[in-house]
C-alpha cells in the first residue's frame, strides 16, 4: 500500500491555501468519477506550526521548519510519496532545510514539490528571456528574496512594489480584521480591493506577467488576467506539478501555461 | 501528540465532497489567523473504495465498508481523535458496521460522528413535531431507507419524489457526462436545473424543510432556502457536528440552525 504514489499537502499555512491546493489537483485531474481521481491527503494542523514571518524577520526563534518538518514526516509514514507545501514564505531555505532534513532522516524515498522551483520554471515557459516579470509575496518573502534570485538566475527580471507598497500587500494577507487569513471566505472587499490596486501599480511598470507569490493572494484574485496583464497563480503551477509527479497521465491540461 | 483532539476525513466519496466538508470545517470555525484553526486530515483515496450505490443495489459484492474502514484505521493511526465522513450512502449500516467494526478492532478511542443521526437531530431542532420533510438522496440511499426510518423515529414525517424524480435526482449527481461527479467545479448547469426543478417538485408537497441528504447536492444547491422553504444540507450540519466533538468553544455559529 504504501508504495503506491500518493500526494501529501502539509496544509494550515493557512488552512484555505491547503484547501485552494488540494482543490487546484482535483480541477487538474483527468476524471469523470470518484474512482479516475489521485490519491491526496491533507493535514492540516495549523496550531502546531509557529508564524513564517515573524521567524524569518528575526521577531521569533521558534523555527516553524521542525513543526513542518514533523507533518512531512507523519505524511510520509501514512503513506505519502511525494510532498507539496502550499506556502511560499515556509520555502525559505532557513525553514524548508529544517523540514526535509528531518524527513530525509527517516530513510523513505519521498519526492518533495517545490513551489518555487516550479514557479519561475513556468514563467520562463510563459515569458521570453529577459522579460520584466511582476512578483507579490509576503514582506518576508520578499525581503529574502526567494523568488529574485530564483528569477534572475532564470534570466528573468522581477519587479516588485516600493516598500509602502509590499506592506499594503502584506497587510491584506494578514490583518486580523479584514486580512485573507482572518477572513477567506468570502474574502473581504478591502483585502481584495488592496491587492486589485497593487496589481494595477504592478501591471503600469511594463512587465510581461505578474507572479503571485503567496498562496493567500489567489483565495481574492482569481482572475488570469487582471488590467492586461496575465497573473501567474503559483498554487495553480504547484498543482499540475504534484500531479505530473504523482501519474502524468492524469494530467487534464497536460500542455497548460497557467 | 496522538491524545489532541484531531478530526479525520474520510474523503473521496467523491473527493469535491470531501473537500466541501473541510472547507465547512474552516467556515464554522472561531479564527482570525492560521493557528486559531482546528487540527484537520483529509484521505481522499477515491480510487480505493468501491462504488457505494452499486453493491448496495446487489450489482457488487464488493463490500466498500473495508476500504473505508482501512481508511479509518490508517487515520487513527496517525492521530485522528474523531472521524466524520461525508457521504450519506456509504452509512448504510451494511458497508458502514464492516467499517467501524474494522476501527473499532484496533481498540483505539475514536469517536466517529454520523452524518445522517446529526441531520436528523438538527431537523427536530428546526422542524416540529409532526412537520413532513422533504428528502433528497441517492437512489441507494432512499431505497435503503436510511434517513426515512431515522426521520420517522424522530417524529417527522419524510416525503420523497416519485421513482422517476428520485432517478432524475440520481441522474444529476452521477451521470458521466454532466453529473455533479464527473464535474463538480462548476457543476454543470444541467445537473443544476435538474435538481432545482427536484427541489421546486419537493416545496409543492407542503414541506416545512428540505434535507440534502447526499454530499454532491450542496455542490449545485448552495441556496440556504430554494421555492421559500429552508434547505438543509446534511454537509453543513456534519461540520458543525465535528467542531463541537474537536472544541465546542472554536464553534463560530454555536446556535445555528444551519
Amino acid at each position: 500500500m504504501k508504495n503506491t504514489p500518493c500526494i501529501g499537502i502539509v496544509g494550515g499555512l493557512g488552512p484555505y491555501a491547503g484547501l485552494d491546493l488540494v482543490r487546484k489537483i482535483f480541477d487538474g485531474t483527468k476524471a469523470d468519477c470518484d474512482q479516475d481521481h489521485l490519491p491526496v491527503m491533507l493535514y492540516s494542523f495549523p496550531g502546531d506550526i509557529p508564524v513564517r514571518p515573524e521567524f524569518l524577520l528575526g521577531l521569533t526563534k521558534e523555527n516553524p521548519g521542525e513543526a513542518i518538518g514533523n507533518i512531512m514526516v507523519r505524511m510520509a509514514e501514512a503513506g505519502a510519496t511525494i510532498i507539496g507545501m502550499p506556502c511560499n514564505t515556509a520555502h525559505s531555505p532557513r525553514i524548508l532545510d529544517v523540514a526535509l532534513d528531518r524527513l530525509a532522516a527517516t530513510g523513505r524515498n519521498v519526492r518533495f514539490v517545490h513551489i518555487i522551483k516550479a514557479a519561475v520554471t513556468h514563467m520562463t515557459a510563459l515569458c521570453p528571456p529577459g522579460s520584466r516579470v511582476g512578483l507579490m509575496g509576503t514582506v518576508a518573502t520578499l525581503r529574502t528574496r526567494l523568488y529574485q534570485d530564483a528569477l534572475e538566475q532564470a534570466g528573468l527580471v522581477p519587479v516588485i512594489l516600493d516598500d509602502e507598497g509590499c506592506a499594503r500587500v502584506q497587510d491584506a494577507i494578514s490583518n486580523r480584521e479584514y486580512g485573507i487569513k482572518a477572513s477567506s471566505n468570502p474574502v473581504s472587499q478591502k483585502a481584495c480591493d488592496i491587492l486589485r490596486a497593487a496589481v494595477r501599480e504592478l501591471a503600469e511598470k511594463d512587465v510581461a506577467a505578474i507572479l503571485l507569490g503567496c498562496t493567500e493572494i489567489p483565495l481574492a484574485l482569481t482572475e488570469s488576467e487582471l488590467f492586461g496583464v496575465p497573473m501567474v497563480d503559483a498554487t495553480s503551477v504547484l498543482a499540475q506539478a504534484l500531479i505530473r509527479a504523482c501519474d502524468p497521465e492524469k494530467l487534464r491540461f497536460p500542455d497548460a501555461i497557467l
